[in-house]
C-alpha cells in the first residue's frame, strides 16, 4: 500500500509492504490546500512506478480546503474509531484509476477545556506509536508549527492540546522588532542562551512582557544576535511547558532531530523523562488504520 | 518652539507658544531609522514657514540607527534628570542652521525585574501628563505596538514594564494561520467577542494554547470571521493585564481612541478605574523638558 502524509505545504509518500515495513519513500513540496481539483493528478505523477492499488492519505488533505473535508472523530478516539471514520474518495478524472483512496479523519477533543481542540495528521503518528510500541497509556508531544500534546489512555486518544509555539516563534523570528536584532538565516543552537530563555519563562510577568526582554537584552548587548534565536526558542518552549495542566513524569517526543533536541532539553530541565521517536510513525499509523478498516465490519 | 515625536515609521511635529499651548501641527510618514544623514534636511522642509529657533525631538530618532543615540536615563527618572540627559545635535549641512536642536533621552529601568526594560518617546508623554495634571503618583498605561506600563512616584518615573501585545496582535492578524479565518481589512469592534477573549485569558492553559483556540472556534463556526479579530484582541489584552505584578486601582490611559476603548473596557472588566488622556501629551512633555533644561544649571 501507499501512505501519504499530506500537509499544508508538503507531502511525504511511503510505500509499505504487507507487514507495514517502509520499502520506499518520496517527498514533494506540494501543499494540500493549493491544488483544488488536482489532488488525484498530483498523486498519480508522484506514484509513477509504484503499482500498489491501496492508497491512504492523512493530514490537511482531509481538512477544509483540501481534497475532501473528512469529519473529526470524537475523543476518546481508538484506532478502530479512526479507521471507521476514514472516507473513500473516487477520483473524477482518469488519474489514480484502479486504486482505492481513503482519507484518515482528524480527531477532536471537546471536553478537556472550554474551547475544543483538534488535530489532523498527527493522529496517524499517535496510532503508529501505539502500534509500533504496543503503547496503551502515555503522554505524547508532537512539536512543530503547532505543538500537539496527546494523552493516550486504554489505547485511545483521550485528550488533545495544541500550543502555537512554532508559528509564534517563526513570526517573531522573521517579521518582528526582535528579528532586527538577529542575523538572518539559521543559527547554531546555543545551549546556554536556550537555557536562559527557559529560566526566564519561569519568572512572573507573562509571555508578552518576556518577549520584549529579548529586545532589551539585545539593545544592551547582554544577548548577542547569534544567541537571541535560541533564547527566544527557550522562552517560548518554557512557556508552553509551564502552562501544561499537569506535569507528566514521562513524555514520548515525536519530532525531527532539531526540535527533538530542544524539547528534550526543556523537558529534562523540568524533571521529565523523554523518549524520542522518528517522524516516520505516520506511515506505520496509516498502515495500521487501513488494516483496522478492512477487518472492521462497519468500515467503508 | 517646535516639538517633534519621531518614531520608527512616522513623525508628528507641534508648534507651541511660550506657555506650552499647541498652535499648529504637522504629520509625515517618515521613519526616524530610514534616513541616515538626512534627518536635518527632512525636518527643514517639514518646518517650512515655522520660524521658531528651538527644536526638541523625542522617540526613535534618539535610538540606535536614528540621528544620534542618546543614552537612557536611569529610573527613578525625574523631569529634571530627563532634561539634563537631553543631547544637542549640530546639523552638519546647511539645513536647520540658526535653530538649536535637542534630543530627549529614553528611560531605563534596571531594577524592577531580572531583565531591564526601556522606553524611548513615551517618557515625554508621561512628563506631559505629570505637568498638565500636576500628577506625582500613579500608574500610566500607554498601549500601542509595544504597550508601556509606567509607575510614577514622587514625580519621577519609577518603573517601566513593556508588553509586546500590539505587535503580536498585528503579526497574528496578518500572517498567521489565524488570519486565514479572518476577513482582511479592519473590522468593527465586536464587544461580545472581545469580552469572550478577555474571559478566556483567565482560564488556565497559557497564551500559546489559547491562541490555537481562536482557530478551533473559527473552524467549528463558534466564532465568525468578523468576530475573531476582536476575540484575539481581548485574549491578548487579557493576558497582558493578567500578568501585571499587582492590580492597580486606577490607571491613566494614554492612547488613540480605538486602543483607549479596548483597554478601558478590559481594565473596567478587571475592576480598575480608568482615566483617558489624549496622545498630544508628548508636545506638552517636550515643552516642559525644554523649560527644565534651560532653568537647570547643569543643563547643556
Amino acid at each position: 500500500m501507499i501512505a501519504v502524509d499530506w500537509g499544508g505545504s508538503s507531502l511525504r509518500a511511503y510505500r509499505l509492504d504487507d507487514d507495514g515495513v517502509v520499502r520506499d519513500r518520496r517527498r514533494a513540496e506540494i501543499g494540500a490546500l493549493g491544488c483544488a481539483g488536482q489532488h488525484a493528478q498530483k498523486l498519480d505523477s508522484l506514484f509513477e512506478g509504484w503499482d500498489d492499488d491501496r492508497v491512504v492519505l492523512c493530514g490537511m488533505v482531509g481538512g477544509r480546503g483540501g481534497w475532501r473535508e473528512v469529519p473529526y472523530v470524537e475523543c476518546p478516539a481508538s484506532t478502530e474509531a479512526l479507521a471507521a471514520g476514514m472516507v473513500r474518495v473516487d477520483p473524477d478524472g482518469p488519474d489514480l484509476r484502479g486504486r482505492t483512496v481513503h482519507i484518515v479523519p482528524g480527531a477532536i477533543d471537546r471536553h478537556s477545556s472550554p474551547v475544543a481542540d483538534v488535530m489532523r495528521g498527527e493522529e496517524t503518528q499517535v496510532v503508529g506509536l501505539m502500534h509500533a510500541r504496543g503503547l496503551r497509556e502515555g503522554v505524547i508531544c508532537l512539536p512543530g508549527t503547532h505543538s500537539k500534546w496527546v494523552q493516550v489512555r486504554e489505547g485511545s486518544i483521550r485528550s488533545i492540546r495544541t500550543a502555537m509555539t512554532g508559528e509564534v516563534y517563526a513570526l517573531l523570528r522573521r517579521d518582528s522588532v526582535l528579528s532586527r536584532l538577529m542575523e538572518p538565516g539559521d543559527e547554531a543552537f546555543d545551549e546556554p542562551a536556550f537555557d536562559a530563555g527557559l529560566r526566564r519563562s519561569r519568572d512572573p510577568g507573562g509571555l508578552l512582557h518576556h518577549l520584549f526582554g529579548v529586545r532589551t537584552q539585545g539593545l544592551l548587548g547582554t544577548l548577542s544576535s547569534a544567541q537571541s534565536p535560541s533564547y527566544l526558542s527557550g522562552l517560548l518552549i518554557g512557556h508552553e511547558l509551564g502552562a501544561l495542566p499537569t506535569t507528566p513524569r514521562h513524555v514520548h517526543l515525536v519530532a525531527n532531530e532539531r526540535l527533538a533536541a530542544s524539547y528534550a532539553r526543556a523537558l529534562r530541565a523540568a524533571g521529565i523523562e523523554t523518549e524520542i521517536h522518528a517522524e516516520q510513525l505516520a506511515a506505520i499509523g496509516m498502515h495500521a488504520l487501513y488494516r483496522a478498516s478492512t477487518t472492521n465490519p462497519g468500515s467503508p
